[in-house]
């Protein structure tokens, strides 16, 4: 098993030299990159075509969207009128910095303020690639159950912000706020919380003053 | 990357025969296998709490229960009676046929009809390894939305049985019963579809009915 081990360090170094690249560059663009992460239909997809259409007239934005399969994210997103490109990582759970430099050749980056990154949905190997992000963004849907935090902790803990979605469903299911909230700040003290609903657009007031904010940092 | 395509084959193969063991040792104890999976917080415990308690006076169960961390479902589960044994994978994404060897240790398979494996909440990496099983049992909350099977399709290429989880939630959530089983069965078109409420208990009917037959085929 130590040859394994090796590669799997070997892998995960590799991707970091990348990463290290991406950073470079983003940062010499000022263009404030972040990566979001979930379960697969905790509403990443949703958050980005509310996100999009709300703030086009304040910032330039684009979106890479990963996906085993499928387009249909990728056409979601353009249909706000965003640029947006698809990397379908064929049963890859997750991207990686290699992945998002070849997809980052078709997008013009000329004046880009923001690229989200949308990754595979799985809550476990994401947390361990970083694509040259200045933040990860986790979502959590109140229907996936509040003891999510405890029970997936390496991606509550490297996440900046999380963002507790569905709200809109919170009547309908058992899903304390408070305990998942409280969980996930055991795990990160800085952690940002925002309950919001992606599907009805309400409370996203948080989440984009937290953009504006990190957007004017990187300038 | 040849050295990493190799080494995940061989990974992959120690897997396999581990696999082909537990298979071997579970056909001469007649007892039925099922890989249970699906994404965070589908319902996969809730569905086995009704499970193991609406079925105890027929079949003698057991479950090993997969987690990155914590025993809180273990728990969940010894509560309704039934033998349950905790693996954490201290941050691996699926479960192998290795830990569940080693978990079965901790079980008293004299008698037992039926084996119950919960794995890791992941629509991705758990369906690479087998641990055994007879079948791969899948689970789809409606709050995921129709369009995973699509998105994720190795998953619902592999599993013979296809849970619709949290119907109770349907009237509340955009989710096509429809659609969801048109892409299941374009995947596999053998794949059985039981729409359910592990919340409520609804509709568990014909599940049980299923398990009932393909526990009577192994003997």
């Amino acid at each position: 098993m130590s040859q394994e081990v090796t590669i799997v360090r070997n892998v995960l170094e590799a991707n970091d030299r990348l990463a290290q690249e991406l950073e470079n560059s983003f940062r010499v663009k000022k263009i404030l990159c972040l990566n979001l992460m979930s379960s697969p239909g905790a509403g990443k997809t949703s958050l980005l075509e509310h996100t999009l259409t709300d703030l086009k007239d304040e910032f330039k934005m684009a979106v890479i969207e990963g996906d085993l399969q499928t387009d249909n994210d990728a056409q979601r997103i353009a249909a706000t009128g965003a640029q947006a490109v698809q990397i379908n990582t064929e049963g890859g759970c997750h991207l990686d910095s290699g992945m998002v430099l070849e997809a980052l050749k078709s997008i013009d980056t000329e004046g880009l303020d923001i690229l989200f990154i949308e990754n595979v949905g799985n809550l476990v190997c994401p947390a361990e690639f970083n694509v040259g992000e200045d933040y990860k963004v986790t979502l959590l849907s109140a229907a996936e159950g509040d003891d999510k935090p405890e029970k997936y902790p390496f991606m509550f803990h490297i996440s900046a912000v999380m963002l507790l979605n569905k709200t809109d469903l919170l009547p309908y299911v058992d899903f304390d706020l408070e305990k998942a909230t409280s969980h996930a700040k055991k795990l990160n003290a800085d952690i940002e919380v925002f309950p919001v609903s992606a599907r009805t657009g309400e409370n996203l007031g948080k989440w984009y003053e937290w953009l504006r904010k990190k957007r004017a940092e990187k300038l």
